[in-house]
């Protein structure tokens, strides 16, 4: 079968390898679709090298349907639609028995620290497994894992309806996170620089503006009648995002950190003090977050079709990696993995 | 009667003025102590001088007995015992519509924006005013200000019965916080790179330590079975503790900004994004963080006569100024007001 490997500097190649059987507590699952993800791009740039043994099958965002099921798993059968929630936990840790497995002190991500979904046959451990209805396609199942992402971080937000968010940074996260926040019943402000994107997010139906071209403060101030954002998502891990977040977020706001910071930025702690803000980190996802996902991306409320920009064949993800760097009009990439 | 003025360019001088009578809705309070605070050197430092009208009478924690009442109020009378919460919302804004008129967005605060408590008859609005126990001495009353900050700290930071706490920096608010917390049930460990407080920290039975000697990192997973703390109190405003605090706080712990920091200091949002890690600030307090002081200050369970390591005369404001500034073995300043 096939398989994309990534072979450690910035070099990616499409090889042949054995299926691995499923084990007790594994699933293997033929694989329909994979999402690249900017981690995936983190990792190909060699960012992620003290993780990543090579070669390392990538992948993480995926839908599939069951091909073997392994000794003592119950609950799944061959030909089961499914789609991959690529945590495994310790089970052991302070974490994981205060009920936060999703971020256990010792997490193994499943397509970073073992192998993911870019080939036609992905062996997994069987507590991963999300159900995919009929009423999904399959090749949109990919795209379950990044919306969980931003069901994730619209929960832990505390978003309510009628309230004002403010998301800053418009790639594939921010733009889910702004359209559930929206299906939240939010009014949804997104601040993009990339103009692509800024043109993707209004065609996606949210207002969205560039922060270097538009007052934001004052955008924020006109929308809230002087109070300020309830809640902000920093998804640019800049240190334009950091300065910006403070500034618009009401007395008593909330922030929530989604973007991945690769440096330590200045935070005006001050402002966290005057107005009694409040931050939290969110990561990953945990199961009712797929499920949440699952749901409204059947519902068919969210505009999937147009999150995604191409589709290649499993040959191509070296390509794809290449088409996502350069920029552009160019928002989810799936990637076919079907032999 | 007497009063200190703040003269500006850090001079205080002690003098005579008129006792202002109370207006409609007011109270009129004849002083009994007032403590120094913090806030009060920044102000003398020319730190605040954009809010400041010259003279200006300083002076936010006191205690007192009600002189004469102004028309229209009602529940108090001459002779009740009192304190005073030294906040004049607008109730207009957001924050005041919101429920939260202790940071009105234009907030008024009496002893810096208004006339302070460094006189012997201060006229204040009658919503300001706390009822002190009888069994409380009037004198340590004027703490009642700066264990509500406790309180209200504490109380933001969501502490529980076998928690553990660590609070940076152990002046006078920082150990507050630490006795309040641990007065809730926590395990409180002090980080205070001033040796005079250090051992006025043990000396009121806190476990501290210096984090220039000890590894905080180590000493906090080994209490904590390589946990993390349960929640941080930044009280040091400085870039040490804006570093310790994401390194030692658990996953999903709780980081409580008290300090007012003068400059951005860098922060780890990685951190945040990694262990979900959630931050608020804090400040000053509601009426109910007054009410839960009282309570606290009357049962006897702090030691407060040990945090009052000096009281002066009003003449001499100026000299308890400078002994603050000089560090050494020296927490909470009482004034005595009285004609």
């Amino acid at each position: 079968m096939k398989a994309s490997f990534y072979l450690g500097e910035q070099r990616i190649e499409t090889g042949v390898c054995t299926p691995v059987p499923p084990g007790p507590g594994q699933v293997q699952i033929r694989v329909s679709h994979v999402g690249i993800c900017g981690t995936d791009l983190h990792i190909v740039h060699g960012k992620m090298d003290h993780r990543v043994t090579f070669p390392q099958i990538l992948g993480h965002e995926t839908s599939g349907v069951i091909a073997a099921t392994g000794e003592g798993v119950s609950g799944w059968r061959e030909g089961d639609r499914v789609t991959v929630m690529p945590l495994d936990p310790c089970g052991q840790c302070p974490a994981c028995r205060a009920g936060h497995s999703h971020i256990c002190q010792k997490l193994k991500f499943i397509g970073i620290d073992a192998p993911g979904a870019l080939q036609s046959y992905w062996t997994v451990p069987a507590h991963t497994l999300h159900r995919l209805p009929e009423s999904l396609p399959l090749d949109l199942g990919a795209l379950i894992e990044p919306i969980a992402v931003a069901c994730h971080d619209v929960r832990l937000g505390e978003v309510r309806a009628g309230e004002f968010a403010v998301v800053q940074g418009a790639g594939p996260i921010g733009t889910l996170v702004a359209l559930v926040a929206a299906q939240r019943g939010a009014r949804v402000l997104v601040t993009e620089v990339n103009p692509h994107r800024v043109e993707m997010a209004r065609s996606l139906g949210l207002d969205a503006v560039d922060p270097r071209e538009v007052d934001v403060v004052e955008a924020v101030n006109e929308r809230t009648g002087g109070a300020g954002a309830d809640v902000v998502f920093e998804v640019s891990g800049s240190q334009a995002g950091s300065d910006l977040m403070t500034q618009i977020a009401k007395v008593r706001g909330r922030i929530v950190v989604v973007a991945i910071f690769a440096a330590k930025p200045q935070v005006d702690l001050f402002r966290f003090f005057w107005r009694e803000l409040r931050l939290c980190g969110a990561r990953v996802y945990e199961h009712e977050d797929f499920e949440e996902a699952i749901a409204l991306a059947a519902s068919g409320r969210l505009p999937l079709e147009q999150l995604v920009t191409e589709r290649r064949p499993i040959e191509e993800v070296a390509a794809a990696v290449e088409r996502l760097e350069g920029g552009g009009a160019v928002m989810k990439i799936l990637i076919r993995c079907e032999d």
